[in-house]
């Protein structure tokens, strides 16, 4: 990475499969200068999500524009206003929002890059991008406004090694529910223990519906959703009275040629029972709450953001493709530079 | 009908498609005596519901036990107390509740039976199967309980023409909604508009998705189902924010070879929508509420009931048959005996 100039990654072709070297194109320009009303950003870290491969398809998704070829890849990040023109942006602000994937960018700050000023609650700003970011504010409004826990509940979350799921295992423990999670492989298992589950069930060993019956006898008071398909099916056949499924990914469906079809949905009748979508740019209004309970929740040690960091601007390529490999866990990130108390030594936690 | 006798219906054989006259035994016996702690009850109405065929199939259903061959068929009535030995009934109570096919019957009570005894509210007693039985009780908790409808809300109806659509088509006007109703063929949607509808779609007449997107511009704010399948499917591609499904039936899916299959529920996702099920025994303490507000409806002209009545209990096996072919409307019963403010001389309205 050069740092005297904006270095951008861009698509070079639509993918076919998983993403490849040959997809991305790496460019490099002149650091651009902020006119009136603008200000100048320098990024320290960018997220890493499977919808940006849909990005590089040319597919509008998660509120984004589609993608040309040669544009540079959408990304959020977490970035300093190094210059500014604009009244509202200060030298010094470190926000989060749409950056895209380069080391520089000139900003309006307009609503499509929805930036938000960073709180310095004394930590690593990465957690921008994980507890206090779009992750972890989807866990939180999904998990409490969505499905409404209470002390005592049976909460089932699927994908729960993953940066949603692990928020949600965590605050449902907080919150005093009995938590089972479900995740892929053993050391997947351990991670989502070591946060707090009271039961993981590993769905590559054995049957998933045996293993949510074993561990659920008196039923599903709240199921949150991030992979759909076979394992909400499961769930369907194991509601307690009144339960809640909040409806939050479905990544087990987005490689079906078919689309999935879900055969049992009226089972939601007999418990009288629901199940709820949500957007999580729906709940914008209300993103100081969710920012403020959880910076106290970090704070005081109840809540770890369990992140897996990549090092450096060049490596984002590969680091996006790892994801769908399913080897990654908790919140998957890029840093492209330390910012402020991020002296972490050891990476790919 | 022998009026000295006790008159009954038996399962004579499992159904093999629709019901036919084989399927069904009349037998007689003596009028039954009430013992120490039980009463003799004189039936007045009986219900029909789709749901019989699956009873006389030895079907668990509707939280009914599975019939035998020669049992009196399962059927919910309105019956007088004319004799009894139990001290919460007095001779001249008139219940609603699980009678079966037959003239007289001999209770103690039970909790399985579900009595309900009848409010004079000075309209016949035939009520207590529609408006105040669980056919209405259904629109109003299924409607009010789990849709929460707002005056203004754009509310889609399926099953319009039926017992539970017809209520639910009058409550949502009542409540100050837009409503659309879904019913097959002109008599029907005919029906319908004159209980309120501001738009009437017959779903043989065209396409479905194009009907409910020039009648609902701006989405969908509450679709009752009574009918599942292709039109809840185009339902959920027409959500306005924050809309809610309920989930009350799913006729459309009763026949059907392989089960159906649900593609597109995740639409409830961008417009942070709800599906709830609901089943109507989950409501009985809420049962009083619920006879309230129809008994006030009622008396006051503002709720009419839709009433399909069969006369003659000899009727009982052909109108049960009638109700597969499609033709029926509104609350479907077969009249025993005339009672009280029962002098309507017009059939089949």
């Amino acid at each position: 990475m050069n740092e005297d100039r904006n270095c951008q990654w861009r698509v070079a072709r639509r993918p076919d499969g998983n993403v490849v070297a040959e997809d991305f194109q790496y460019t490099e320009e002149d650091i651009p200068r902020p006119g009136d009303g603008e200000f100048l950003l320098k990024t320290y870290y960018i997220n890493l999500a499977p919808v940006m491969r849909m990005y590089m398809s040319g597919i509008a998704a998660a509120g984004e524009t589609p993608l040309a070829i040669g544009d540079v890849i959408h990304g959020r990040a977490v970035a300093e206003v190094i210059a500014s023109k604009h009244p509202d942006y200060e030298v010094g602000d470190y926000v989060q929002g749409q950056c895209g994937w380069q080391t520089y960018k000139v900003s309006r700050g307009t609503k499509q890059e929805k930036f938000r000023k960073l709180p310095d609650i004394g930590c690593s700003y990465s957690v921008a991008l994980g507890s206090l970011g779009m992750t972890g504010f989807s866990a939180y409004f999904g998990l409490i406004d969505c499905g409404r826990p209470k002390k005592g509940d049976v909460v089932v979350v699927s994908g729960a090694a993953g940066g949603v799921g692990t928020h949600v295992v965590q605050i449902a423990k907080l919150l005093g529910c009995r938590v089972i999670g479900i995740a892929g492989g053993a050391a997947k298992c351990q991670l989502i223990k070591s946060l707090g589950c009271d039961v993981a069930i590993d769905y590559k060993d054995g049957d998933i519906a045996e293993h949510i019956e074993a561990a659920c006898p008196d039923g599903i008071d709240l199921y949150f959703d991030n992979v759909g398909g076979e394992t909400l099916q499961v769930c369907l056949e194991n509601l307690a009275m009144h339960s809640r499924i909040v409806l939050c990914g479905s990544i087990s469906e987005y490689l079906l040629d078919e689309p999935f079809g879900l055969t049992n949905y009226t089972r939601l009748r007999r418990t009288n029972s629901t199940m709820q979508g949500f957007f999580i740019y729906n709940h914008s209004d209300d993103f100081d709450r969710a920012e403020r309970d959880m910076a106290a929740w970090l704070k005081s040690g109840r809540l770890r953001p369990a992140e897996h960091i990549f090092d450096g601007f060049e490596n984002l390529p590969a680091a996006l493709a790892s994801l769908y490999d399913g080897s990654n866990h908790g919140i998957a990130l890029v840093r492209i530079r330390r910012g402020p108390y991020d002296n972490r030594q050891q990476e790919n936690r």
